[in-house]
């Protein structure tokens, strides 16, 4: 089926058609293509079977035109966005083929990412979300990095990417001011954390996200210097719970 | 207080900061100013003390200034996004006033209205919903005065613009597909309607408005017409119910 020059992608899975139920473009009717691996292991991460072993089984090395054909298969012609999330799809230097041969087919295409590494095929991305990772992730964001991506993404229209960042707690919530004050003209979402990925009693999980949503809203509330901010949930928790694949 | 020359405003309420609840700018740190008066009265406003009478006692004639203000007294720095909504702010026809104090000041203003009315100052709008009203609501909308907002508006940057249909039923959700194809280029937001604006059980409430919200979405998701759409609720009531002034 493939020749020798097409080159893999790692996919976990594709679904949809769903609601975006985060950031920039929250509602946005898309197609998810989840990729396989990723450059850190965040320790509350939503979907750590991309990258914890837990789900290698599921993983297959598709090309680009195969993922279109599954997303044609799957979607059918109900959708016109598809969204490119993992993982950390920014780890596939190729990625650029299925961005172009979605842009072909007059689909836009969004990215999640948390800027730890860039690709030059973020500069054809519809709507890019950039997630530095909060000091409760144990991860340590390489600012550096980011702001080489940040400074490459200048001449972008502004509302084609944005910075996001998740919050648990009051630390996380200076670290999210910090970001906004090291890009003060870019985008900029904070967003409730999900601290219960394996709660599997959705009206206990949905009451519970929804008081940290509006102790989040609070919070930002108080701070002058997070005016400019947008305050979101991820609102398919709301919907299906922690449940994959919707 | 005030000199002969000024004009008043009807304000009905005045608070914040608080987030947008709904549609284009959606989690946005904002102020509202509601205002009194509207030229509709759809069967399930959920703020029909803006028209209705209930809570005349309550508005006060306010000019520009004098609302700016209040605003800065409620909200202190602690904002820098104005949403005008109503009733219909629309119907004022020297709002433009209000939005150049607040422009002057480095406040975005947001505007919510049905579409029913032009006024020049829309030009000025940094973030503007037009929400034409589905049957459900017993109004009909002039779809001819709507054509020329929209034409008038077309050379504002796109994401400055926005139209929200919300939707309680399948019929509404044929005029919200009409509406989309009629202005296939304006971002198109549809929402889900609150039938219970009396519901003071707020955990009720939620429950059947998440349920609402996950019917709209699957309606959403079959119909080709409705790929470029982005499908939300209404946050706040996620949050607060029906409580008003927040």
């Amino acid at each position: 089926m493939n020749t020798k020059k097409e080159k893999m992608i790692p996919v976990m899975e594709i679904f949809g058609p769903t609601v975006q139920g985060e950031g920039m473009v929250i509602g946005q009717k898309t197609m998810f293509v989840r990729t396989a691996g990723c450059d850190y292991q965040c320790a509350w991460c939503d979907s750590a079977f991309t990258w914890d072993g837990s789900a290698k089984d599921e993983i297959r090395r598709l090309t680009a035109r195969e993922i279109v054909n599954e997303l044609k298969a799957t979607g059918g012609d109900a959708f016109s966005h598809v969204t490119i999330s993992g993982g950390n799809p920014a780890l596939i230097r190729h990625m650029g083929e299925l961005v172009e041969h979605l842009h072909e087919q007059n689909i836009d295409v969004a990215l999640e990412t948390q800027g730890s590494i860039w690709q030059d095929w973020f500069l054809s991305i519809d709507d890019l979300t950039l997630s530095p990772k909060p000091p409760s992730s144990k991860m340590k964001p390489n600012l550096q990095i980011l702001d080489d991506i940040i400074s490459r993404l200048k001449d972008q229209p502004s509302n084609n990417y944005s910075l996001k960042v998740v919050v648990f707690n009051d630390e996380d919530l200076d670290f999210a001011e910090s970001i906004h004050k090291r890009y003060p003209n870019v985008l900029f979402f904070v967003q409730t954390g999900n601290n219960q990925v394996h709660e599997e009693n959705d009206k206990r999980l949905v009451s519970d996200l929804i008081s940290r949503y509006e102790w989040l809203i609070d919070r930002v509330m108080e701070r002058a210097a997070l005016n400019r901010v947008r305050v979101l949930p991820q609102l398919h928790t709301y919907v299906w719970g922690n449940k994959r694949g919707v």
